[in-house]
């Protein structure tokens, strides 16, 4: 059972406090932030158990050996009934209500925005930690936004919700962390690749009813997308704003600055769906505060987490979403000085989006906040927590 | 009969020439230019006739009412025997040979660059104009590189063969340069969206095949590509260069300079096939000397010939390359104040690669020749001719 202090004060939590190594820092949080006390086998909810991410988080669990105490499964009236298999155990859907929180530690939510915005406080006040896939908290200063591999002490700071990042920014920070960490980035230009899935389920469908309804000489029926997406691409991923960037890009900028802890970072990007089922793709041209080779980068890559660098174009080798699919690590390829910047990298990056712009990293967030956990109970050295006041 | 002085010197050549009221202009040109004297119903022959390109070139010259006298159609060796309509009339394909050239006033060439290089000087040589879809000569300070909305006036310096851009380029031009004009570009970042139509119809093929094969369940097989197109995307167009990018990726920069007549145009670029089947996409992120707003650049635009503007996101209007395909004009959308540049300026052009990037550009050229020497025998006035020396 985990507990934190200003939100969700059940009775078990008010009794764990006193026995935990409680961490307070009101100095640098301006406010009482508790180190988390976790039940080393947790009770995990996954809300939104049928869609695309759902499933892969039920998979990711098990292939990760996450220590599941008890599983459950929630969706919406019409999935009740439906099963999923979890450690060859066929557990059924229950029915998504305020009430379903109760005894729940995580609970890994997937089911777009509104669902989380309406649910996800109740899950927290029931005492959840809630794990969020969607963008609805995703900028709320009180709650962290978190890839484990550049900001995973931030966790330490939630109050009940972390963020899951957006998916075609977590593909790309996977690389362009690593190389802001050497060279500090001052910002991106950037043109995504975006598969179907990660728009759901449905339009995975939608791609595979379309190719079979050309490949038969039957007319094309659109249920999903605005536009036919098989044999085209949509420069339109979610909804527009008014200076006519869609928000969809506008994420790269600002989930960009809250991860890497950099206020001034720019992005300017165009986001693109494209007939690929699975695994999104970024190409970007990237300027540095420092100077960059592709030898210096290619250094830094190579001993990034989470990625593997495939770049032999003689061998005709670099990133393909094709072969990024179910991939859990990210790759980076196509490295090369820019000709239009003075201190510029161009690269192109690819990643599972199910994976690691969702379901992996939804799971990773759960280990840091067990590895967080233990590390308040034994004698990991604890993390910087930064200030909730910040302006994250 | 055409001619030009300094090569292709026949017979006809010289009789025509003391009746042609050919202008010279030793001291800007450095050696001598001569005006052009062209047959008004030009005997026209298209080189890879039967290929993606060449179809394309057939169908243009009959739908601009191009004043075609006689029409001869070249291939290789294995396309001889086959026949293609122009006008209602069945063509036979004739094989390529060195001797093929006599008589004929303009040679639209696309059957790759080393056809160009072996038989574009021949033609030249027997007094054809050559108007080339290869890459071969672009780049040669004696060849002009034309895109007629932007720089037809260089048609005029040619010496027996004028170049047609890279598809890519031309259809990021059509946008980029009436903004060129109105703002100073400095410097691009570009993502392309390239159709397998690019490659040729082997590619064409390829993608239904590698569909097909899919939607039934076989084994997929390759024979253009390296890696499967179908439901993927290769960052990789045209061959790679010791610095790490594709030639193809270089041609933006190159031939900008070129075309617009800007030597320090910088372009840093990443090309991308995707399952698309025709009509190239690329998203722009374009920095100016001066200020630019959304409003001054969509009033450009709306100006810019060869050009629509399709830009309604709230009504899901935005070019498509499903919807550019077979369309004469390129299409430019996505317009947005770039937040990663000062005075910057992100857009979407798409466009019917064969068509603006290949057969339209080639016939357009074509018709420039016509007009130029219909502009020395009549009274246009005649357009800056200029140095042949200067780098281009």
């Amino acid at each position: 059972m985990l507990f934190t202090v200003g939100r969700a004060f059940s009775i078990e939590a008010k009794q764990q406090k006193a026995n935990s190594k409680a961490k307070f820092d009101a100095a640098r949080a301006g406010q009482y932030i508790l180190a988390l006390c976790m039940n080393s086998e947790p009770h995990v909810a996954v809300v939104g158990a049928t869609g695309a991410v759902g499933v892969e988080m039920i998979k990711t669990l098990e292939k990760h050996n996450f220590p599941v105490g008890k599983l459950t499964l929630l969706a919406s009236a019409r999935s009740v009934g439906k099963k999923l298999k979890f450690r060859g155990e066929e557990i059924p859907v229950q029915e998504l209500t305020k009430s379903a929180f109760e005894g729940i530690d995580i609970a890994l939510f997937s089911a777009g925005g509104s669902i989380s915005k309406e649910f996800a406080p109740v899950a927290a006040q029931a005492g959840s930690v809630v794990i969020d896939n969607s963008s609805a908290f995703r900028m709320d200063n009180q709650v962290p936004l978190v890839i484990p591999e550049i900001n995973g002490g931030d966790v330490k700071w939630h109050k009940g919700i972390i963020a899951n990042p957006n998916c075609t920014t977590a593909v790309t920070l996977m690389a362009l962390y690593p190389l802001h960490q050497a060279f500090s980035v001052k910002r991106i230009f950037a043109a995504s690749y975006q598969a179907v899935s990660g728009t759901g389920a449905k339009a995975i469908e939608e791609l595979k009813r379309q190719v079979e309804q050309i490949v038969k000489g039957h007319s094309v029926t659109k249920e999903v997308y605005p536009h036919q997406i098989a044999f085209n691409v949509l420069p339109h991923v979610d909804s527009f704003l008014q200076d006519g960037y869609t928000k969809e890009e506008m994420k790269m900028q600002n989930e960009g600055r809250k991860i890497m802890h950099h206020p001034t970072f720019r992005a300017s990007v165009t986001c693109v769906r494209v007939p690929v089922y699975r695994a999104h793709s970024v190409a970007v041209n990237a300027e540095f505060e420092k100077p960059v080779t592709v030898e210096s980068a290619r250094a830094v890559l190579e001993r990034a987490p989470g990625l593997r660098v495939i770049d032999e174009p003689a061998k005709n080798a670099y990133p393909l979403p094709l072969y990024q699919a179910e991939q859990a690590d990210c790759a980076v390829g196509r490295l090369r000085r820019d000709c239009a910047l003075d201190n510029g990298l161009a690269f192109w990056v690819s990643g599972d989006q199910l994976l690691k712009g969702a379901a992996l990293n939804a799971v990773q967030i759960a280990e840091e906040l067990l590895k967080s956990n233990s590390g308040v109970q034994d004698t990991e050295p604890a993390r910087g927590i930064p200030s909730v006041a910040a302006g994250r």
